[in-house]
């Protein structure tokens, strides 16, 4: 560390992001250079077109650059940070960065979820700090919870709410009335989800997420393409309105469960990002429009909740820039919490996962269809809790839906499959995870 | 930091929390070798009573002891944890540590809230560690979280329910439709309650958290004497029945605010202990039962919000750990997340003070009583939000309760004042403060 000297960055991305950091270096100088004990100044900015017009004033000294060799190549340039996106050029950078013995603060989710241990390997080599707080959820200091104050527990299970726009398009539907298309238009107005929306509405943002949050709080990797994802882009309003008279609502959730008995470290870890129904008591279902929430749970520290801005200019940039003290302060290299190796984890299939289940059904409006449903149930052993059948009709049929006990994903699509065999189902059967309240608190 | 060799503890203290740390050190072992790189090995036990029967076991190899002068003086002790609480034999203890070179950890709010500066200054001159995540909120990282990850944002403001005692006894209250005798009395059946209250319900554990809490999030020393603390000691029944009607709960909150324009970083600190009403749509009026919670929120972040156990052995005692990894580690210090020395905070005077208030007097139940407390409430330019008066008659007299709109609290005092010196109340008036939504999201 050297005390008194500033810290010089240099920064790859000028977008809304980057934008925010130059604003907050700008806004809150005096804090920073309080907290860090130096200065911390922007000398290049790596763009794709340095003539184009930007709303935002270049902060003074800094220049433009195209050439992401003026970062990594300029011996004064202490430490790199990488708002660029995408992959392959920001993963180029990263290893550039590291090589030429710079630390590197990313907020780079798709990147990390699958090149993260050949990078958390390179930075341990080099002995250089690589941060990603900006990574997960935003504003909400989950990177820092799990890796430097949940260290002395076992992590039992994460929950969370993980992706903005989801939320955003869901609570519009579900408060609103809208339909996932008018919702999904509306966010999309409001600057809240892209142009192609599949990333965010498809799961995929919030499964990079959760690969990211599960090496932090299990020192596993979990390969993303093992992950199982489905998102919101089929979630009909009918749904949306049935759970609500159950008292639930529904989330996009990413959630991990440790199991016991595994082979790394004793667990076996069940993991996915699947809508979900979440009791409407329960905090997480409160978490509303573009908000991100996580609930962490762990065998000393008992269940913890976390709620905040999950994306945004500024947000995302207030969790970069404790990166960036963090750097400047001077601290040893603590990049995962664990040793930058990481065992695989051991996956539970998702057929073996045990859930309690909403089941909705359309079917004729005949005597006997809910027994013989019911049956299809009882042969697989799903008890069921609770169930409704709607008495109008619709060209599809009349809805029925049940709330089952814990069973497995195999059984309840067993028993599904029996129904659709005996021509009982007049469209495809709607299945959900029901979140419980010890999951969720 | 010496990788591979253990890191040596002394412990003072082997209550509920200490004997929580020593059943994680076993427990949770290999997680703790993992992130630490090291073992952490509790030397020996300073306690008062080393005859005493103990229902934990004390680790092997662990010895007890009552001299502290075996914790300090001992060569072999990197770290002294202090968890027997009180002041004086407390900050005596962490001074002769710090001065033999030991790190140490505490959860010791009470000392912290009255002798932080001088801790701070002390371990600041033999570079060593003192920290103190278990001494606010449990469970919580909230310390983590203003030290090191708000770091590059101003706060703006912080608003606690911090005292797990007086939510349980608010909760149930409100909940069960207790009255404050019978819900002490449970909480203290129930072990969440001292025989003794007085620290709890009274307010003084919250204040000397949020002092803690106003330290980190400010860099300000605000001296805990000149903080306005009220507890819950004297809440009716009525009131939290009232409040219900209007969709509020009450909680006993720790605020504080920072406004602009004052001396030291350009601000001035509003902050306080007190009952408040707080809306039930609201994240902080859903935390239940011995629960804490705190809302942080901040310039670049915008609102963070935090829930978990705020006591308890193992949420404690996982804090505590928190730490002592972080020492094993070898960590620099960094105590307070600012230097050493605190500036005095400005502060404003609770007279100055603006919120929205509920006020509830007791009137004889005639024509123009209405009309003559509202015209004390005009007369001193307050507005009326909402009002409600029950005709039931009571012997002192029927309950007329005011919201109000933003007022100081000068004005709304020297309103009661008028309605008091015209005869109008049949009892002392009861006031409590309203947290608004963009207090509390």
């Amino acid at each position: 560390m050297n005390k008194g000297k500033p810290l010089n960055i240099g920064l790859a991305g000028f977008g809304v992001v980057g934008s925010g950091l130059c604003q907050l270096l700008a806004e809150n100088a005096d804090i920073i250079e309080k907290r860090a004990g130096r200065k911390i100044i922007v000398r290049t900015i790596l763009v794709r077109d340095a003539q184009k017009k930007r709303e935002v004033a270049l902060p003074a000294g800094t220049r433009l650059t195209t050439d992401s060799a003026e970062l990594v190549n300029d011996a004064d340039i202490d430490a790199v940070v990488e708002l660029m996106g995408g992959i392959d050029a920001a993963s180029a950078l990263i290893v550039a960065a590291l090589e030429h013995g710079k630390h590197v603060v990313t907020a780079n989710k798709a990147l990390l979820a699958s090149e993260g241990p050949k990078l958390f390997r390179l930075a341990a080599e080099k002995d250089r700090i690589l941060r990603y707080e900006a990574s997960v959820a935003g504003a909400i200091p989950i990177v820092a919870a799990l890796k430097e104050s949940l260290t002395g527990n076992r992590v039992r299970s994460l929950v969370g709410i993980l992706n903005g726009t989801s939320n955003y398009i869901l609570s519009e539907m579900s408060t609103n009335g809208l339909d996932f298309k008018q919702a999904l238009r509306q966010a999309q107005e409001l600057g809240f989800a892209e142009a192609d929306p599949s990333l965010d509405i498809d799961g995929h943002d919030a499964a990079h997420k959760l690969i990211v949050l599960i090496r932090l709080a299990f020192g596993l990797d979990y390969p993303l393409d093992k992950l199982a994802v489905t998102g919101i882009r089929n979630l009909s309003a009918m749904d949306i309105a049935l759970a609500r008279e159950f008292g639930y609502r529904i989330k996009l959730i990413g959630q991990v469960t440790a199991l016991k008995n595994g082979e790394n470290n004793g667990i076996i870890l069940a993991a996915g990002v699947f809508p979900a129904l979440v009791h409407q008591n329960l905090l997480l279902a409160k978490v509303g429009g573009a908000y991100n929430a996580l609930r962490v749970s762990a065998n000393a520290s008992g269940p913890l909740f976390f709620h905040g801005r999950g994306a945004g200019s500024l947000p995302t940039a207030g969790a970069v820039l404790a990166d960036l003290i963090a750097v400047a302060r001077g601290e040893q290299p603590n990049n995962t919490g664990f040793a930058a190796d990481f065992p695989k984890a051991t996956i539970l299939p998702a057929d073996d996962w045990r859930s309690c289940y909403y089941v909705r059904v359309m079917v004729e409006d005949t005597p006997g269809v809910l027994r013989d449903i019911s049956g299809c149930m009882a042969a697989e052993n799903i008890s069921v809790a609770q169930m409704i059948q709607k008495g109008e009709m619709a060209a599809s049929g009349v809805p029925l839906v049940f709330m089952t006990h814990e069973t497995s994903q195999k059984a309840m699509l067993n028993a599904l499959e029996r129904a659709s065999r005996a021509g009982l189902l007049r469209e495809a059967p709607v299945y959900f995870r029901i979140m419980e309240r010890d999951q969720v608190n």
